[in-house]
């Protein structure tokens, strides 16, 4: 998980021609690729907290084997490089874009959150599989980053 | 990388009442989620293929840290579990699914490309960021890969 500066990201979607618009969009066609890419991320995050969460509350049974692929996806996907996700520009202005102005303006906050979010994914991915009770001890500190960071990062839906 | 029954996976997807269909649609809750959750895997395959293309084909400059960092991300995808994607009935019928359905009648072959995929993006991010040309070799295999794979298991776009 390593954020570099957004001349680097910029160079990197630089393939891409910067100034094209989408018709009718705000963003460029380097930006609207990087916000895609973020939401697709945020919705995989979804995908593997779903069946976490619904073993943790009871509501399906306990299943060593998914919870230990559910976590061992989400502590990949946390620690992956997001840095190419957060382009300038892409603050939410409409679109359907929820992420806050302040994920540029407080870049270490935001990135404390991101490595908060790692650790707790890699601590739950040791431990998915060792039954119910060990799987749900774990599960709540994830939960509680996905909460920070969306409380500090994320704007409510509009 | 593991492939489990589609009884695990269906239960996984348990959570969500199975029976509900999206108005309009012809998917269950739980299938179009595994859809839209795989369709944005793929997405960021695209995103982190982008810029390393862009560098093998002498677009854009090579960069060390961005070719390193899109190859990690390639491999971390690849290496992720893909279990719960592949719900039976989620084969391309319209609505925008490409998914052939021999994924499921040849889900030993699918395994098979999805295993070489994990492979060759695992070898591209061990020398990614040694330079264009050791990039660019290791680049050829994950796009031979894709395109064997998409060959098989993927309808052209309709």
């Amino acid at each position: 998980m390593h954020f570099k500066t957004l001349t680097v990201v910029a160079t990197a979607g630089a393939f891409i021609v910067a100034s094209a618009a989408f018709a009718g969009g705000h963003l460029t066609e380097d930006q609207q690729r990087a916000v895609d890419a973020r939401q697709s991320h945020m919705g995989l995050y979804g995908f593997n907290l779903g069946p976490l969460g619904a073993m943790a509350q009871d509501k399906i049974p306990y299943d060593a084997e998914v919870a230990a692929a559910a976590a061992a996806n989400l502590a990949a996907l946390a620690n992956m490089s997001h840095d190419a996700y957060w382009v300038e520009g892409t603050d939410g202005s409409g679109d359907g874009i929820r992420a806050k102005a302040e994920i540029w303006t407080d870049m270490d906050g935001f990135k404390a959150e991101d490595m908060k979010l790692a650790a707790a994914t890699t601590a739950l991915a040791a431990v998915a599989g060792d039954g119910l009770d060990a799987m749900r001890a774990a599960f709540g500190p994830v939960g509680q980053s996905c909460g920070s960071c969306h409380e500090a990062y994320r704007a409510p839906r509009s």
